[in-house]
């Protein structure tokens, strides 16, 4: 039995712990066994170190022995996409410039995940410097499809069960994505909830940390435990977190109002993914209005990709430049592009992100949540060498409203394709409350037609 | 009845604001309105600017209003001890020396303090860089009487409901005294369980922050609030913290166990107080265990000095040498003293202090809890000059034990009087369990007495 520990949500692993029914030692003990098992197909960890995993877990064994205080995520395995510093692991940002790299701290997030009682487990592959070039990752669904990325590893590594929760992040797509390819939740909390110190820039304005988990209560626990207000991070906001796990568990007050948006991109979407997406709109009986999107949300994508590229080069430059050649070659012809872009230009972006901002402000007015695709459908093939198209998180993740994916739905080829759900600034809670409601009307309906 | 606000404690001041009973901008106007009121007499306050406390309200109040997230202290003022970094306030350390500096960032506390939603009304008085040299603040009770030091202004702000909570702090005995002469509690949790970072350093292994409130609830939810692990303070540790207000809150699961040292100091108590704490004990049916102190206990006092002097000196010496004429004669005579401890004599002070631990750390294997004398009796007069005995406070800061003051008896001349618990380091809520067990003991037994 304890053997198969690592089946079990965070929270369960928590409970578990916490009433001694078994140990942290075994429950890490057992992801180990996992990652060793399944790792060698997979590829999701760029380091993990057995030893330092164990030593941790007995720690919180010993507190908890000790009858002193436990924490939130008490003696749970957790594994960082390896952008985000830890003291006692390298942190090698998916490029060999940094191979071997250790900080001489670790992230804010690190601190808040040790301070729950959280064991680090180790660092999940990520695309190179969290850009597009893709890791060796696959997904572990099929080992011929990508996990999608940046944030490769720490979706497959959830995928997989080697690790019950893991840490992301998204400039563009990059944790809805790969969520919805690897079939678990994926959720971005609004922009300023999580204290970005100590994980690598690749854009003040769009850089946001998230969690990934195999349940909507287990990413909404890990968002809790990683959001806090620190001034060291310009985003930061000095105001209450939303309480995501009193979100995921509360009752809707009414039903809610969702939006969908028929966007330009949804061409994108394959047959079998827009099929599935119909089908939950029917299945929300009713709650989902439909509208165009207004012509100029198109060009949302090009200013994100402004600001995006803009700013990697103006955090990144120094190193891209003194390590040109040890860049992959998308890497460098995003740079070169990035090197063109005037600050006046940069500038316009940033002021059509604001108004964007206002837009959807306005929107939540009179709705709960934005329903839209998290990718344009099943996982591509490695062989295809690319990580997916981000498109349909741009807009949400450019105005910093809390992003949700949902593993609800299966493509042709049997591979998870998620559904996503966007909130209103700060009202993560709302978020979580209405994708649990939308989860059970699915389920039961779904139930009703088997009967 | 808005008037009247300013009386309530801080959890029912939050459920009014969060259930909109009240705003908190009403429950800021009537404690500036207190602070107007009274504090000529009392002088607590080093700074208030009340538009700045306003604003914060009104912020708080706003998201409130539009459905976001409320925190912990949403809403509700808290005094800061005027060594304790804002941004917003000068921080002057109850010296000339830094009269009007304003801090480049806020202290640790302070960021937890804004993520809880709380309101910062101000810095309220202490003794010359948290030392020894009282400040002009009198005693709510008594104008001729002192509040007790070095949280002068914090102890006496909320003893004069001029405002529900305050933060102190205590290298000594500089929570707990002040606490016992002003009958309010103060809670100083196990040290690393709060962060120092922005907080004037006079001990780096001494120095300990916590809090004041007119309830025993109130006091632990403000340093479940301020509690955070952060490795830039080199006594934080990374692991959860107790649960306060859960300790404060349960029921025991049998009686506690509760020990007495007969100290050599005891001599120095006061009849009134001498015989306040017999009833207590008596009033414990025999749940109260007495023991002889051990010789060298007696020693400690000079061992607690000897730290406190040459790491005062190491860390602010500079500052001293630099402004020497701009100190109290009473420092001046310390840091004299303190520059003429040799680092060998200190070291021997760092060994007998770990030591000390060890020996506590043993003894709550068989106790829940000590139960001392909080000070030496009622506050003495200003005229004295003096801010009190620290003495009974002494060994369990050298410890880092989580000590709480109870404000319980009443003395001779009709002033507060307070009983000290003692629990055992990381076990603070298992400390605030068993005080309110005690309290709900005595008063059980006041209302047979009385009946």
């Amino acid at each position: 039995m304890k053997r198969d520990l690592y089946l079990l949500p965070a929270n369960q692993a928590v409970d578990g712990i916490c009433t001694g029914q078994f140990s942290s030692e075994e429950l890490t003990e057992a992801c180990l066994a996992r990652i060793e098992e399944t790792d060698k197909a997979i590829r999701a960890w760029a380091f993990v170190d057995p030893c330092a995993a164990l030593a941790q877990a007995r720690e919180m064994d010993l507190i908890r022995k000790a009858g002193r205080a436990t924490g939130p995520l008490h003696g749970v395995p957790v594994g960082l996409k390896d952008i985000i510093d830890t003291v006692d692991m390298p942190t090698q940002r998916g490029s060999e410039i940094f191979s071997g790299r250790r900080a001489n701290a670790d992230a804010c997030i690190v601190e808040r995940l040790r301070e729950a009682g959280a064991v680090i487990l180790g660092k999940t592959k990520t695309t190179e410097f969290a850009f597009v070039h893709p890791t060796d990752t696959s997904n572990p669904h099929d080992p011929s499809r990508s996990p999608g990325g940046s944030s490769s590893g720490s979706a497959a590594a959830v995928a997989a069960h080697q690790v019950p929760l893991a840490i992301g992040t998204q400039t563009n797509g990059s944790m809805i994505r790969p969520a919805s390819f690897c079939g678990v939740y994926g959720f971005k909390p609004t922009r300023g909830v999580v204290s970005r110190r100590g994980v690598l820039q690749t854009s003040v304005s769009l850089d946001h940390i998230g969690g990934f988990a195999r349940t909507l209560e287990d990413v909404a626990l890990l968002c809790d435990v990683i959001g806090s207000y620190d001034p060291s991070d310009p985003n930061s906001f000095a105001r209450p977190r939303p309480q995501m796990l009193q979100g995921a568990q509360a009752e809707v007050p009414v039903e809610p109002d969702i939006a969908w948006f028929d966007l330009p991109f949804n061409s994108r979407l394959d047959d079998d993914a827009r099929e599935g997406l119909e089908a939950v709109i029917s299945g929300l009986g009713g709650r989902v209005e439909r509208f165009d999107a207004a012509p100029q949300m198109a060009d949302l994508v090009a200013v994100q990709a402004t600001i995006h590229e803009y700013e990697i080069n103006l955090h990144q430059g120094h190193v891209f430049s003194a390590h040109w050649d040890q860049l992959s070659q998308t890497l460098q012809v995003a740079i070169e592009r990035a090197r063109q872009i005037s600050s006046a230009q940069y500038e316009d972006a940033l002021a059509v992100k604001l108004s964007c901002e206002a837009f959807f402000a306005k929107h939540f007015m009179d709705f709960d949540a934005i329903l839209a695709p998290s990718a344009t459908g099943e996982a591509p093939l490695l062989a295809a060498n690319t990580t997916g198209d981000p498109v349909f998180c741009t807009f949400w993740t450019l105005a910093g409203l809390p992003s949700l994916n949902l593993p609800l739905l299966v493509g042709n080829n049997g591979l998870p394709v998620g559904v996503q759900l966007i909130g209103a600034a700060e009202e993560d809670d709302r978020l979580l409350r209405t994708a649990a409601w939308m989860q059970a009307v699915l389920a039961a309906g779904a139930e009703t037609t088997e009967t």
